[in-house]
């Protein structure tokens, strides 16, 4: 950790300020400038890291040296980690191919879209029980005989569900269903929701935050891991931009800086990055050439009727064609895709 | 609402489109230009916002004409409504004066800062039991002994008091305690969380999300007044930019905003908005020039022993120079700052 | 066009927007809702999109229904336009591998870049003679020497040239050197310039301005397209962003939005986009699967010494495995790389 | 300046780092910790902040120590300035009263909408002659014989002129018109217009860009005063967010930013931040009361008729009402307004 103090700081302030960081226990580097006096501070940076010492008089700045997050980071886990979800693997070099609609609507319905995903070759299935919707007066989701449909739908077809779980409250009836629990985009820094989550053994897929830099989502999943549970994959689904013609800012960057920094897997989830159809083939496939450890996409067999984003899901056909060119890129760049321990592969 | 259908529309796209629109109760009137159709629906636009119109086949685009928010709106109640935290008055001419530190760190500084800001002429005290911290290694909060301390600081001093809540299971507990409850910058969309606010009967402190838009704080707000609680206060505090000069990006015109669209309450917290002592003045100058009806603001005595945001503080002295500033400023535009019940006014 | 009037707005105030736009030779059809008055105007939406509409009184809301683009839109010209740099194709299915240094620094770097690059298969030569550089204190780019240095060092590697101008000035001295004229993000709305670059017939490269929408991009393309000069190629090279842990934000869905609204390639620009050597390469390939009509890599041979931008630069081995994994997504998505007319294919 | 260097530099590239510092005349503080080697750069940063050292191997990050601007610190000039247009003084506590319609469209409505400013206490009249517009086909301003109009215009009324100038062969032509010289915000890095304002002696106002830090701000105002031009007024005018239901985001702690930063005068344009004239008050006041230098604000007397962004105008009734307010507040803190010299005090 580097304390810069400003220009206008007294002697005095300087002092207080070292021996303040000696007490602490760090040993210290001091370069007096001619304008300025630069403080290096030795030791253990994550002691340092909760003292207020930018609150201290005559420190203009602190810049840290270590990133705060430790068992997400690469240096905890120099290896990717491979997360297993009921037998299909994801990081690692292995694809997640996970889709379906944005909400359990019906069983039905639902069978007919896991038939379709499942026959397109995605190896998780997907479908919300518990909607975050932003308006009260908006379909909020089936709830427990949301989860039970998506089970048994998953059961039937051979794949590994995922869903979202918004309430700390029902984490517990969630991992009773679900195969991997979602934390969605505006959860993620719902501390208490992911602190629930970490107590349980079932793997997680952390969606990125609407305005969450890097270092926030890592943190989210450190919090995740803090409690025991190593099992987090990462999603990339857009950020806050300033253009509207597309639902968020899709940042495709983020999966290669995600790489750099950390063990996890990431994948990306083109449906809610773009809220667009058209743009959801181009987004997916940009995704895996980046590097992404698979895509989440939604798939809707008739849009129109969709309680819940219908005008982001692809129809089944778009989705089967555009699976196609994903193993075709995923050959590529020598990944492989693992089919569910229900499908014969 | 206004459908806009694309220029490759085929007729029996638009038939269908129409017909569907008709068979849910709605009239239309329909203008075929040289490129585009479009079609007004006359109607009661609620019932119509949650069908997925945006994904009928030959539609582009679907205009609102109303705001998805009811309650929350100016039409449905023209004047400034006022929110009454344990009588300290808010809206409608009247200024919060919430002052206090970030977290409740114990009861001696509790007290020394609670007395100081009250002589200073605040008029609500604040402080964290339950934090928000984004690295799980940080100070959590004091919880329940936080919320003791802060009830009998505020008696003490005759000041009503404001805590966060950040866990549905511990709404009930928090409203034992606290006057006026917070949602946090982070919770704003915990839709779980708003609901269960919704059904207490106490004021709400809803803090604006980093990349919400005003609509995003309406709907919020929308949430927790659909359970039955109308006493809910908006927080402008600053969303994400592009320049890390300063925390956040300060959205003073949010303020102005609001007020064309809302009757509720919404008051300005520079410190969290920006993050530096030293923007902290000006910008609560600015909210309230703007228009707010408030001020909140972090005040510590001793930053650098703060257990959480010391850097973000303002002194005590520091808060009475513009507490000062602030009544002047009231004056001029015939605001009121109404005392505490326990204080003499 | 429709004009969506307040609920506030006068029988009288809606009698003279109506009586107004039909007296500019407008059809219009009224829809009056339970709230709201409706006019939908039929004819020619841009003589109309001059009109002040909005400031009239009554008038809340103006949706234009047709793009203010015309040359560059899809609906001028259907099928994917090529633009011919000196022989080179980019569009339509030709992908453009623009490489070398930020600054053209020397003879001698310039021929050893240019070697390398295509060797590596780069098919347009980049360096900038007049560099935009945030310090005045900066260096500022070699001027017509360095225009010199690059159309002989492109001619002795039998390569095109691109170049940026900043000053209309400058453009006919440019375009007297150069293939193709670059404009740069920060000179996007410089209006005065792109209409001098429009009066030129030399292929333009028109970058992304750092906060442009795309129909702010479209509408400066079409800037230089109505002097005109048709051969443009848009380029995305980042967005500000919220995180600053790259430079810019990749847009990479732009590359699919503009392919939608547009006949105009558009490649992309990892090196500016990312700022980072590390990020360069899962960019460009995100890019390319995103369905980019090519790449600009700013390669150099000893980034530490370089004038400008150093760090954003990869090396030419970097570069020439870059190219290599291109070159194999090229294929599977059935793209060609147009060799230049001086090298051999 | 410091170097941070990565964790996996070897001894060698270290020592190369340092080496290479010590080459170029600086010394250094070297600080060996567990896991990174930092490196303190004493000596002139100036000189230093044009080496690439960021793309040396081994490095990881370079940490500034001083700001890129010099003459624009308040480091270079402590007391903040005063810039005087015509008589007119801004900064030091006096404020800019800017007013005027965004283009001058003919002599009558100039006259008109001047005399009523002055009768409202303007004390500088604004219109543009050069009018950058996103559309090649919308109004591009009456040139020189706008200029012409306004100077005239001015000189009647007693009030200085302002006015854009967007080509550089222009800028003579400008400066013979203008009291003050205007560059506008998207041209706010376009360098070669800065370098040719700044060998003018005319005061300048310098719009702040959309997606412009604070940093790049003051870099361009470097630019102008590197040329021997030391009379600039900087001007926030709203930068991108994300949210459409504001033209930009008004970015009010910018003010209070730069009064840490620089001795130059800054004022607020609300009318450009905003679009929208219901916002103008409150944002105007806002400014006032974050300690800008003065507002600039748009005044047209038929906005349904304006030929360019009729409607970001304010009717002159409702500027003669807000100047008003301005006064009150001017007085409160002690600015002062300083007549036009051709207007009596």
């Amino acid at each position: 950790m580097i304390l810069i103090l400003s220009p206008h700081a007294t002697d005095e302030q300087i002092d207080h300020v070292i021996r303040h960081v000696e007490d602490l226990g760090f040993q210290t580097h001091v370069s007096r400038g001619a304008f300025r006096t630069i403080v290096g501070v030795i030791g253990d940076e994550d002691k340092l890291s909760v003292e207020p010492l930018n609150a201290m008089p005559g420190v203009e700045k602190v810049v840290p040296v270590l990133p705060p997050y430790k068992l997400a980071s690469l240096e905890a886990h120099p290896t990717p980690s491979i997360v297993d979800v009921a037998g299909v693997k994801i990081g690692g070099g292995h694809l997640a191919m996970i889709a379906g609609p944005c909400a359990v609507e019906g069983r039905d319905r639902m069978e007919r879209i896991a038939e379709s995903i499942r026959d397109a070759g995605a190896n998780i299935l997907r479908g919300g029980a518990f909607k975050p919707r932003t308006s009260p007066y908006s379909f909020q989701g089936l709830g427990e005989d949301g989860l039970k449909i998506l089970r048994e739908t998953g059961d039937k077809f051979g794949l590994p569900i995922v869903t979202e779980v918004m309430d700390p409250r029902c984490v517990e009836l969630v991992a009773e269903y679900a195969d991997m629990i979602q934390i969605g985009a505006r959860n993620m820094q719902n501390f208490v929701l992911l602190t629930e989550v970490g107590k349980t053994q079932k793997p997680v897929l952390l969606k990125r935050g609407m305005s969450a830099t890097i270092t926030d989502l890592l943190m989210s999943a450190e919090y995740i891991m803090s409690q025991g549970n190593f099992g987090v994959v990462l999603c990339e689904r857009g950020v806050k931009g300033f253009d509207n013609i597309a639902r968020n800012l899709y940042d495709v960057a983020s999966v290669a800086i995600v790489k750099g920094l950390s063990h996890l897997p990431i994948i990306v989830d083109p449906s809610h990055a773009t809220g667009r159809p058209d743009l959801i083939p181009p987004c997916a496939l940009a995704g895996i050439a980046a590097g992404a450890d698979g895509v989440h996409i939604e798939v809707h067999d008739c849009p129109e009727e969709a309680k819940s984003d219908g005008p982001q899901a692809l129809l089944p056909h778009q989705y089967a064609e555009l699976a196609d060119q994903i193993r075709k890129l995923a050959a590529l760049f020598n990944k492989t895709i693992s089919p569910p321990a229900g499908v014969a592969s």
